[in-house]
């Protein structure tokens, strides 16, 4: 069984500076040429790179949606006024999620199945692992 | 089928100020007494009144997750790590969620099943609507 | 944080016979009066008495939708026409859930608040722990 | 925001039927030849091929499972105890669609990029779609 998947990923704390290093390789940071693969043709950068004003427009909104939720908490709001705008919230960042997704499908994965290789496999599996995290989330 | 249940709720816009009017009725802000129910006992305000401040502290990590995850889409980070955070975010929401809901039910639903009459009923309901709002979210 | 959840739930076998003596001692067979709780009453069973019948049929009707779904497999049917199918048994068995949950709290739930005591708070954070199983799943 | 999700999908009725006929072109039936696309190459069926006997397989436990639910509620089984069930099965439907959405990325969606074509644009579309039914689901 798969269930059991163990997301053993970042609890709860910000994500902003170490965590983006993880796949450090990947930003090409250091590699100035040379280096190809999903940032390689056309100098585009990644899948989201057509919609990163729209996601970036997104995340800030739920930023402030998180925001005042944390003011109603502070201001004895009713319960589930609370709970209500939870939801919201995490609507919307399962919305940017798919976004993300669609783009990374759309650009890095088929760029990789069209180069073929272990990579194209490699592509794939972390596409499916990430798409099993975000619908077990 | 209940599955059309109808979220109809706040898209993705700052709730900070006018949604947490909705129930103002409920705060009791204004009726300075007198008043029992959900904020009547010794004071408490609200069913996660003891857990305030590990909610804030909470609340303050996800709108921090967010805000690292807008500077990891600003930087170009490679998808699948933006999305590793994402859902990270989106389970930390969840656990907001739960413990909001956990408190509504022990101190706010307890109280009104124990008051009885039509006001449990409503309360009752209510807190399934959120149930359902939050598994199908 | 998410980490708490420990589902260690039972994977995918048929849980027909061994799990639904968990609670053995609920059932109250065999203990043929004095009990009370969540039967004690009118003779009532447990909170989805009344839905009893509308229960077994939407069962019923997963289990068709199931067996249609390996029907598909079997002959062969294109991915994503199976995995629409599979997105709808799993949204009508989270219906299921949503409405045995709401039973369990209008009934078993509210009487426990009512007697009050220990088995009040015990009820309360199992009915707590279901939602949480339920929303991450 | 998650509105424009349009799940539109058969509620709960026995999909073995009529369902499956959906995209009967692309069964291939009737085009006893010539058609290539998902199915054209090595006589392969479709992503989920090699998976087949595993997915039938895990397809008859959830099938014992949710009789195994309706048998709980016939019997009057405590409420908590059969919401255990319930997700559990749905748990185990997750699984399910996880294995055949990553067969079919690896296999159709892989086979079309590498064609390319308006075609893997419109596989790469519905992909994404069903990846958004099965995280809203």
């Amino acid at each position: 069984m798969t269930v059991e998947t163990a997301p053993h990923v970042e609890p709860e704390h910000d994500p902003g500076t170490p965590e983006h290093e993880t796949h450090a390789g990947h930003e090409g940071h250091g590699t100035p040429e040379g280096h190809e693969g999903h940032e390689g043709h056309e100098g585009h950068h990644h899948g989201y790179h057509a919609d990163k004003a729209a996601l970036l427009a997104r995340l800030r909104r739920v930023e402030g949606q998180v925001r005042g939720i944390a003011r109603m908490v502070d201001e004895d709001t009713y319960c589930i006024d609370v709970l209500t705008q939870v939801s919201a919230a995490t609507r919307a960042l399962e919305n940017v999620a798919l976004l993300l997704l669609e783009d990374h499908l759309a650009h890095c994965v088929r760029d990789a199945a069209v180069a073929g290789g272990p990579e194209a496999d490699e592509k794939l599996a972390e596409a499916s692992a990430a798409i099993a995290r975000l619908v077990r989330s």
